[in-house]
């Protein structure tokens, strides 16, 4: 592996297989994916590129901020004579930023893409002219080399589509089976932390994929009824997969159910004076001595948590808890929101527990529940305290809540 | 004045009349008050204390964190035996978290607040032992001082009362005409960013009070039927206003209607890639020739705007323009949050306009606009253009688009 690091951006250049590399770029630059999701861990751009007797061809590109540094990165792998095709699986700009300028240096790349990329193309006019659609299915085959195009729709756009290189035993996938972060190596079989990595990979498809989870077990079912077995699941952010190509993909159908893990409960209160906070923190440790696995995310005085992190904890948490203060005669607004993403990310009939502290009206409760039990999560235990400051609730009242919390969970 | 600084914790004991201190206590921990609003600028509290012959009144108190310094500042105003009343304007624990420990330290201190506020106490078992109710307009007479308790509900809780000293001239009005911020100087005529400090107070009431602005005016009127017209302006955050407190009478009856400054825009987008950023920007560059003052907010891949910068913003706007991408067939989400805080903080009937960017859907206007009309805001203009990518969309487009948007804003 050879690593550049220019202008304080790092670039990798490596060989996957024999013939295929990938370029992938290191992006600690955005902080906000989407412009929605948090990612202080930052973010990389996979690109590939095959090389063949008959030409090369370049899969995907990079964001274009990153152009520069592609094209540079190109240059060591191959030329403008021999690139022949440049595939694009997802029109998204992340992918596509730079694709002019490479097209701009190899005049004679033709472009291949799912029909509907064609018509997403405006902002890239060299790449509309050479553009050329790709049926599912489609094999194209280049200096011996078998490309076998799958479209995969809403992993993550309508038009995305996978790569098959069936010599190589590689599955180019994309947004697919990608995670957040910046990880130390380019493959899950070198300097990884592979649990941390894992947790990349599921924060990425919830956030993204997320409201598009139930074409993620449509979209494996026909790889597998296709005979597509990779040997290697190379993405377009992260990791490239080779040693744990089966527990991604289990991850990833989990993930696409939300499957929940038994005994996970996720805890998400607001707190504006410490009172629910004391109430949280009871409740937190029972769920705690009982066992279970809690994720915790509190909004307060001086701490905003990312909601990126809490859908992450949602999805594959059995339980979710809300605790929220009475504010203005309803539940408090990031709460509101954050059972909105919920219902929208992910979904799928989870328990539910809303807890509400309250000083002259205890309607709090009433508006998340309806938002939640809207998207199928199943209301098990509710609960209203009357409270201004912490002092205001006891210890026996706080252990009280508690317990009635986790033998609701437990019976439900 | 006199101002101590201990374990980074800096307060101030000053004169405010000659029987009159504020004491003020500077809050550069809390990073969110309410744990929803942003404030990197800090926030104060301040209480008052009144001397006179027959004992001394201290009216609310601080953030429970700061109570040791809090007693400290008491000690240097007043003793234990000499405190015979805490009036309690508001039960918020910004003002009420050090009043155990005021009432411990004097034994025979009473309580007096809004006959409400006596049930919001459990808190504050001494407090609620103490407490005496006060009617509304009723008249304490203390050592030959007279303090007219005024109660003015939801400015900001129902229980919130203000005090009037009239010997003093003095209106002691706890949330109200409070500000964010920590000022340089105690009072507004000393060293004073007077217009900082104007929107440091609007900022205050438009995320805090904001919900119940209608009562703004009622108590306002309220006050004047009572003859009171105060020389001195005295809240619990923030300066006190003794220079310029017609101006800040003004500013709050503005913003209790949300009252629209001539030809001021704010403008809000959210872009992933730079499309909508593009066009944001085009709008912007044409309002701006047009003499319009626009404040601008957006959501980006490097960016996340202050929710309370923008609502104050959106209070004096005369129009509001939405600009968002598609995002999963609907509005961007923190613009969709946006839009719901708008209308639950500002409403009023501005004049709205909506922009969105599509790929392959154009449904993403639907959403902000029946938010938006649903609390009165008049759609003006709406435009919806398909690009994926900023060099989709022309230059000539842009103004176009920036030159409809103008007209309709002026035609309206």
């Amino acid at each position: 592996m050879s690593r550049r690091r220019d202008e304080l951006v790092m670039y990798h250049v490596a060989k996957v297989t024999e013939d295929l590399y990938v370029l992938r770029v290191d992006d600690r630059y955005t902080k906000y994916f989407e412009a929605l999701w948090e990612i202080p861990e930052g973010i990389t751009y996979n690109a590939y590129l095959l090389k063949t007797d008959e030409g090369d061809v370049l899969f995907d590109a990079w964001k274009r901020q990153f152009s520069s540094h592609l094209m540079e990165a190109l240059e060591r792998v191959t030329s403008p004579d021999r690139l022949k095709y440049v595939v694009v699986h997802h029109m998204e700009p992340d992918h596509t930023g730079s694709l002019e300028d490479v097209l701009r240096w190899a005049p004679n790349a033709k472009v291949l893409g799912h029909p509907l990329a064609g018509r997403m193309m405006n902002a890239y006019p060299k790449a509309k002219e050479r553009f050329k659609p790709v049926k599912d299915g489609e094999v194209l085959e280049v200096g011996g080399k078998k490309l076998r195009f799958v479209h995969t729709p809403w992993l993550h756009w309508p038009e995305t589509m996978m790569t098959w290189l069936e010599e190589e035993g590689v599955l180019l996938t994309c947004d697919a089976f990608g995670g957040y972060g910046i990880p130390l190596s380019l493959f899950d079989d070198q300097c990884v932390k592979l649990e941390e990595m894992i947790r990349e990979m599921r924060k990425y498809v919830v956030t993204v994929i997320g409201h598009y989870r139930e074409w993620i077990d449509r979209n494996i079912a026909k790889l597998e009824k296709l005979g597509i077995k990779p040997n290697v699941v190379a993405p377009a952010h992260g990791l490239i997969w080779r040693k744990n190509v089966d527990r991604v993909f289990q991850v990833y159908k989990d993930v696409g159910k939300s499957k929940p893990k038994e005994n996970k409960v996720l805890l998400v209160y607001a707190s504006m004076y410490g009172t629910v906070e004391k109430v949280a923190r009871g409740v937190e440790c029972e769920l705690v001595r009982e066992g279970m696995e809690v994720a915790v995310y509190g909004f307060n005085d001086t701490s905003r948590p990312y909601i990126s992190e809490i859908l992450t904890d949602a999805s594959d948490a059995e339980v979710v808890v809300f605790a929220t203060p009475t504010y203005e005669v309803e539940a408090f607004p990031f709460l509101k929101f954050v059972a909105q993403e919920l219902c929208w990310k992910v979904g799928n009939g989870k328990k539910a527990v809303l807890i509400s502290s309250y000083g002259w009206s205890s309607a709090a409760i009433e508006d998340l529940k309806k938002t939640l039990e809207n998207c199928g999560y199943k209301s098990v235990a509710e609960v209203k305290y009357n409270a201004i400051g912490p002092t205001a609730i006891t210890d026996e009242a706080v252990a009280e809540i508690a317990k009635k919390v986790v033998d609701a969970i437990k019976s439900s």
